[in-house]
């Protein structure tokens, strides 16, 4: 079981694949897909959809989990939102992967203990908890997070199918 | 100048090809992408990109139009719409078209004379306007009206310059 998290945004999306093996998780790769503001749009979604397509390619994840978005500040910043993350879903569909989406708090509380912990908190968390060698960005230690609770709740739901 | 008119929305998308030459309007193409309530999201985006490429492929257009997503019921509702929408905005960056994105209202305008115009009355006045010879369905309808405006844009655009 391999999972590719995404935290999906127009200038920044945050992917992470790990590999939960009995207990130990292996870190295959994380980043983020930086879109400078000279991008258009249009272009930036292609790049989203490209860039996930070569991690797919190289890494061969068998699941993806998303952020989902609830809480967003104006109906445009909603638009941009839902059009980044319908430019990852396109990816995803394409690997013909089975898709989850979790709201931030649920993460947040999953790996932090606490639905309200900053951003700092998540990325400081996830270096600890999957011994990386450097703070991931915010957007990559989110992409982490979320990774890292869908492969919780599947080894979880795996666990009560076998009691 | 050939110009592909998109409704982006979850389950129908509309599209239609346009061709404006010298005040005649050659309809290439109408159609919408419908996507049953029994597809996941993800497999519903990765159609809307997949039929659109076809289209682009099948009918060379060389600029892309989309209506403008503004109102919307609920952030749920507008993170879905931004998704189709960015599912629709890969295709149009694959193929490098340039894109420009109306309003319904100033579409509606452009086609009936009014911002308020029903749906029912946009399809009849492309039926008219365009001599189809079936009355589009809704979403097809505001495909051509995008597209319509879009071309009327550009000729108006390019009268403008060579003045």
């Amino acid at each position: 079981m391999r999972i590719l998290g995404i935290d999906p945004s127009l200038r920044s999306t945050g992917y992470a694949v790990i590999e939960p093996d009995r207990g130990k998780i292996t870190v295959h790769c994380f980043g983020h897909i930086a879109n400078p503001a000279s991008r258009t749009q249009p272009d930036c979604l292609l790049a989203i959809t490209n860039t996930l397509r070569e991690i797919i390619t190289q890494h061969q994840p068998t699941a993806a989990a998303l952020e989902k978005i609830i809480f967003v500040q104006s109906m445009r910043t909603a638009i941009i939102m839902g059009s980044a993350r319908g430019a990852a879903l396109v990816a995803v569909a394409e690997a013909g992967l089975p898709m989850e989406e979790y709201p931030a708090k649920s993460i947040k509380k999953a790996v932090t203990g606490q639905g309200a912990a900053r951003k700092e908190q998540v990325g400081f968390m996830m270096r600890v908890l999957l011994g990386l060698t450097r703070t991931p960005q915010s957007d990559e230690g989110d992409a982490l997070a979320i990774a890292l609770t869908h492969a919780r709740n599947l080894e979880l739901a795996s666990r009560q199918r076998n009691r």
